[in-house]
Formats: C-alpha cells, structure tokens, sequence
C-alpha cells in the first residue's frame, strides 16, 4: 500500500482508513474516527501520553511516555529471542515485582539498548527509574522499552534530559505525538481506539503500535501499547492479551526476522466498568480487543519495509492448526511468493514449492490454491484460470491467497507484504 | 561476485580462476583448467555429453545428455520437498529398478515438469524411453532431470524431436554445451573437473551444476551431475555421495527455497581403477569429490540471483553440529543479514539478532563474532572495532562472518550470497 506524496499523518489517516472499511468489526464496536484522535480525544479517561524529542534521531520524536492516574493493570508479551534487550529483561521483573500493577511505560526510539552488556541493564533501570521519579510512583511501576539499533550504548543523559519535557506535554494528551516518537524506519505513525458498548457501560481500547522491518511473528514482533479503562483483572488481561496476540501481531510477517525488542503491553485503568472472567462483557471486550490488535498489526504490514501490498494467507484443511501454520507462515516468508506479489506474477509453481518444504502434511494432488474467489489450482494439479482476472486481483493492495491442503479441519491465518527493491535499499544501509 | 561486461564462458572461466585460487586442494588432487575443458578435455574416459537446442527456451540450449559406454554405476540424492517433480520421481524408481546401474542422464531446462500431475509422470517416462531407445539400453538406465517453470505441461514433442540431434552433438564432447543446457536464469555455465593421484593411476572426476534461485539447502538445491572414470560399488558411491553433499551443495544458500527438482547425481564408469571401501584409495577420492562438490556449490552461489557477494557464515563452539548448522542457516538466511552484506554495512546486531531467534543455545553474553579476522563483537558485548577495518573486510566479494558460541565442540558452515535490488528484479518477473 504505497501511499506516496502526502505527509506522515494523511498517510496515517488514509491507512487507517482503508483497512477499516476492510476490517469485519463486531456490531458493538464504534471506531474512534483518526482525525479525532488527538488532544484528548484518543486516550482512555485516566490515561495520557506524551511524545517528545530526546535527540536520539536528530529533530524527531523519540521519547514517549504513557501515564496512567493511579495503579493500573498490566499484561505484557515479550520476544523469544535469546538475544533480547536490556528493557525487555527490566520490563519482566517489573511486572513480576510489582504483580502487575503499572503506573507507565515509558520508549525510546533510534537506540533499541540490545547487546549492550551490564552497561545496558544498568541503563534500561535509570531509565524507569528516572521516570518513576518524575512521577512520584515506584520504578518496578514503570514498564520500558526501547527500539532502533543494535549494539550501540544508550545515550542515556539525553534520555534524563528528555525526560523534563514530559510533564508538561502529557498535558496535551497527544496521542500522535506518542505514535511518532516510537516509529524507526515506519513511514506513518500508528494508533487507532475503539469504544465498546458492554451490557451496562461503554469502554474505550486504544493503541499505538510500530513495526516496519525486524517483523516476524514469533511473540510480538514489534512495539504495541494497548490501554483501556475499564477495569480487569492482571490475570485475565493477560490470557486476553496472549490470545488475541496469537492472531494479531503474531500473524503478521514482514522478513521473517525476530526483532531483539519486541514487546506488546496492555495497561486496563480501572476507571470504568469491570469485566469478569466469562461474562457477556468479556467476550465482547476480548473481541474488540481482537479485532484492535488486528487493525495495528495489519497497519505494521502496510508500512512494511518497501511494502505495497497486504496479503492475507490463509490455509485451511491441514491436519490441524500447527501444520497450518506451518505452511501458511513458510509462503507468507518465501522470498520467491514475496517477489512474485512484488511482480504481481501469478507464480503459483512457488507457492507450492513453499507448502512442500514447510513440513505440513498434504498430498500434492489435493491442493487447492486461490487468489481470493479465483480458483488458480485445482485438485490433480489442474490450472485453468485466466490470466486477466489473476492480473486484476494482482494488483490489487490487498488480497488473499487462499490454500486447502485436503487433510482436516486446520487452519491459520499469517498477513504479508511483498518483497521489493525498496527492502533491499531501506536495510542496506540501516545503520550507517 | 559481479562479473559484469563479460560474455558467459569468460565469465564462467573468471569465476572459476577466483575459487580456484581460494580452494583448499588436497595435494593429490590437479585441477583441469577451465579453458582446456572442451573438445575432449574434460569428461573421463567412457563418457560423452552434449547440449542442444529443443526450443523450450527460445534460441538457447536447453536440453542435456550425459552418456556413459558402458553401465555405470550411480548414485543421487533429491529435493526433500514434499511437492516433488515428475522427473525425481522416475529417476528415484529407476535407480531403484537398475540396480543403481545407470547409462545415461538426459536433463531438459525452461520447464520443471513439476505440478503436472500424471501428465508430467507420463511425460518424464517418456523422455527417459525415448533418450533409452535412441541409445539402445533399458529405460530405467536413464536418470531423467528437468528444471524451470513449475506448473506448465512439459513440451515433450520439443523433446522428443531434439533428441535426435543428440548422437552427433555427443561426438563434440563438448562440457560447455551440456553445462550451458541446464542454465535457467544462471548466468553462467558451471563445470569443473580434477585428475586425483590415487596409490597406482590417476582417476578423473568432472561435474557441471545450475542453481540461482530456489537455492536453500535442504538435500541438494540445484542439479549437479558428476561423472569419474573410477570403478565403484554403487553402495560406497553413494555413502560418499551423501557426505560430500551434505557439505557442500546442502550447505549453500540464496533465497532459503527448496525448489521441487533438486538433484545431485553421480555415475562411476568403471574404465579406471577400482576404489574400495576403506582404503587410502577411498579417503583421497572422497576429498577430492568434496572438495569439487563445494567447489561447484561455490559457483552457485555466487551466481546467485542478483548476487554480488559470497560470504561464509562459520559457526564454531555450538553444543552440538546441529544447533551449529541451525545458528549457520539462520543468519545466512536472514534478510536483515544479507541486506546488510550487500550494504557492506557492519551490523552486528542483525547478525546477533537472527542467531538469537534461530533455537540455538548460547549465552549471548559469550558471543564471538569476526568479518574474517576482524574481531566485531567479544564477549560481553565488547565491540571496539575500527569501522574503517571493517570496511575493508566487507568492500570485498568474497569473505567470513565467523561466530563463536562458546558453548561446545560442534560446528557448521554455509555459504551464502547478498540480497539485492536485482534479486528482487529477478524474481518478480520470472514467469511472465
């Protein structure tokens, strides 16, 4: 989805725009409209965010802060890389000291503060312990995270400094502001909120989100920060949370990289109504929150690293869910079904050159490939469709490569972006 | 390796001369040098190749015979991907039928006769009778090959009438014309053949390979065909076929695709001296196969599509060789990685980040990583290194990313190339 010559936020807002007309939203969903969002019409009652610049990236955003008015509920994911960031370490036994109950996250972007020893671990806890400070709340209260390059100290006075600004920008309760000061290599700030109408109350979700390059689903894949006011328990945000991550960020592939830093939290206020394991409310909650997650995870997609397309693949008839999985994730990760969405080639030979090396169980002769209702491969490896009509559905922005393997009742679902020249250009010269 | 404004045999002879010179020759082994290599030069005693024209690819060889006078014993190893190719398919029951006793190869390229059902079963079977009927020996002595576009019928009746330009193109003896017959989007032909001093004679082993894209280890990653005038029992031919394989075609890679019609294939014809089970013998032939075998696996990659550079990714100190080669295959296979190598960008975090997601088990506080002899990164996420150093390293075609876990004894390597812009042009107009 190239969305050229118009600035970050009209990009923002055209996104958001197109993936919500897209996007099966539950009936008692109302969207927060995108050029409604800021100055206090974004955050949940009891929370606000700031986004300022600290001077890590020269003359951008790269401080954010998220604040929440008294102990709020906190759930987080985290990657499952070895190699994971000092943050993500300190985020942990934050939530561990303080079960779960948070005041702030506090991000940094242009330095993700991973591979960087003793030095770093000492740096992420300055860095929430700083805050906790300015906040006059305890540090184990304060989630941190960070993101950019690897390896490089963080330049952690700048961040100190940065910090003085906060109180006052949190006033404007910017929520554009917090997306940007989060973004890397993203081409558009991420966030979108929702209100959902319970039995008795309506509560409003929020996040932010960013992703671009490092994008593979194996945990979050990236940074999301969810906040709500209504009131939940940590045990049960966390199982909500979990779940709805399975079919969210962790669907979603841009390069088949895990980053370092990935982190996906969610912080419920308590301001508003509370929602009980197993009730009406939480089913509609958990999907509105589903559903959320799903909208940012597929905005990260969009703004993938030299993305143009969003491509949904979706398997079904596996053995079950597992082989799914592993036969939607290894096409949705092909360099050569990248390239071929790229070129919009209706290369089916490589689609079922993923499927056989992904593992899962099929027999050849059963498979059925289709580009969105257009059938490209039947069983016996019949192929009669026209290439005209593959070229339309080809050039499409968004569009699905439906697969039935013949074997069960399995199934999964990944999102993708093609592979363009644009990635090579971005990633080759990232850090220099 | 860019080997630009020069016509393909150059290019093939320049490649060759770089490796060459690179390549750890046991001493027992004399190369053939590449420009001696046809009419005559090249093939061992008892056997004939050619390369013609059947017009599946317009105006460009592309259909191959390897011929041996007498019956040959043979050994192949094949794709592993559950969405095979007709052709792997005859060619596994043929060696199962002939008791690995072989008398020909016959390999087309510009169509894979992959996904095409019976059809392509019924086509493959054709095209070994009718090459075993023009040269007067059973069908299952033939082991037949395609490689191209999957998915569309093969052109048999091309096939079928070429074939009789194949007796006089075999009296050329030409290696060029048969290395260049099974090209796809190679760029250049691949071929190299070595005289090894055994205890009383000299043996010759010669081999041509094709690969580019769909290039990831996973068996054997492309077509190799290898001929040696030795006299072997097919079960040790394909015991030291296995090893030197899984060391050299299994370890290289260009996209992280299996394509569905990998296969390595060796014939052993029997006029020179015979090689027995573990004697001196035995152990100089088989070094001199490996070394060959990787030597043809390098011209792969260096071919690679859209590649510029080789890089060795060496894994030492793992717990065991095979969490070595998961740590191996990981970065080699990163997109991250290979962006940044054809960036010439020294960015380590990419490297460490893909070696933390890839299952190994480490320490990332132990972790070792040169650019040849470079040190980048030393244990405690120590990295003092001159950037202008490593600029020298990575400005190079050709180089090593050395990685050390310090965990154990185990150890792995493989071969990778860059990912750039071309790569991407390549792929996203293949089929049409």
């Amino acid at each position: 989805m190239i969305l050229k010559d118009v600035n970050t936020l009209q990009k923002a807002f055209a996104a958001v725009e197109t993936l919500a007309a897209q996007t099966p939203w539950p009936d008692a969903v109302t969207l927060v409209k995108p050029e409604h969002a800021d100055n206090g019409g974004f955050w949940p009652q009891g929370f606000r965010a700031a986004g300022v610049s600290a001077g890590i990236k020269s003359k951008r955003k790269d401080l954010m802060a998220i604040v929440s008015d008294k102990p709020a509920s906190a759930a987080a994911v985290f990657t499952t890389n070895l190699c994971c960031a000092a943050p993500v370490v300190v985020s942990k036994a934050h939530l561990e000291c303080s079960a779960s109950s948070m005041r702030a996250i506090i991000c940094n972007s242009g330095n993700a503060n991973a591979a960087t020893g003793d030095q770093g671990m000492r740096d992420a806890r300055s860095m929430a312990a700083s805050t906790s400070a300015l906040l006059g709340v305890k540090p184990e209260e304060i989630l941190v995270a960070s993101t950019g390059v690897i390896g490089v100290p963080l330049p952690l006075d700048k961040i100190l400094a940065a910090l003085d600004m906060i109180p006052d920008a949190l006033e404007r309760e910017s929520c554009f502001d917090a997306a940007e000061a989060i973004m890397t290599t993203d081409t558009f700030p991420k966030f979108f909120a929702v209100d959902v109408r319970l039995s008795n109350a309506t509560v409003r979700i929020a996040g932010i989100a960013k992703g671009s390059g490092m994008i593979c689903p194996n945990m979050a894949t990236m940074l999301g920060f969810l906040v709500t006011d209504a009131s939940i328990e940590p045990e049960l945000l966390k199982l909500m949370l979990q779940s709805a991550n399975a079919e969210s960020f962790n669907a979603i592939t841009v390069d088949g990289d895990t980053s370092t830093n990935d982190m996906v939290a969610i912080l419920a206020g308590g301001n508003g109504p509370c929602i009980q394991q197993g009730s009406p409310d939480a089913e509609l909650f958990y999907q509105a929150l589903r559903h959320l997650m799903i909208f940012l995870a597929k905005l990260i997609v969009i703004d993938g690293e030299g993305a143009t397309k969003l491509v949904e693949i979706s398997v079904e008839g596996a053995r079950d869910n597992h082989d799914a999985e592993r036969a939607a994730r290894t096409v949705a990760n092909s360099s050569l079904v990248k390239t071929a969405i790229h070129g919009e080639d209706a290369n089916w030979g490589r689609i079922i050159g993923a499927l056989g090396r992904s593992g899962a169980h099929f027999n050849p002769e059963d498979l059925v490939v289709r580009f969105n209702d257009l059938a490209i491969l039947e069983p016996g490896f019949i192929s009669n469709f026209s290439e005209d009509e593959a070229k339309t559905i080809l050039s499409k922005n968004s569009y699905v490569i439906s697969i039935v393997l013949g074997q069960g009742s399995g199934k999964s679902v990944i999102w993708t972006c093609d592979l363009s020249k644009e990635y090579v250009e971005i990633n080759g010269s990232y850090r220099t």
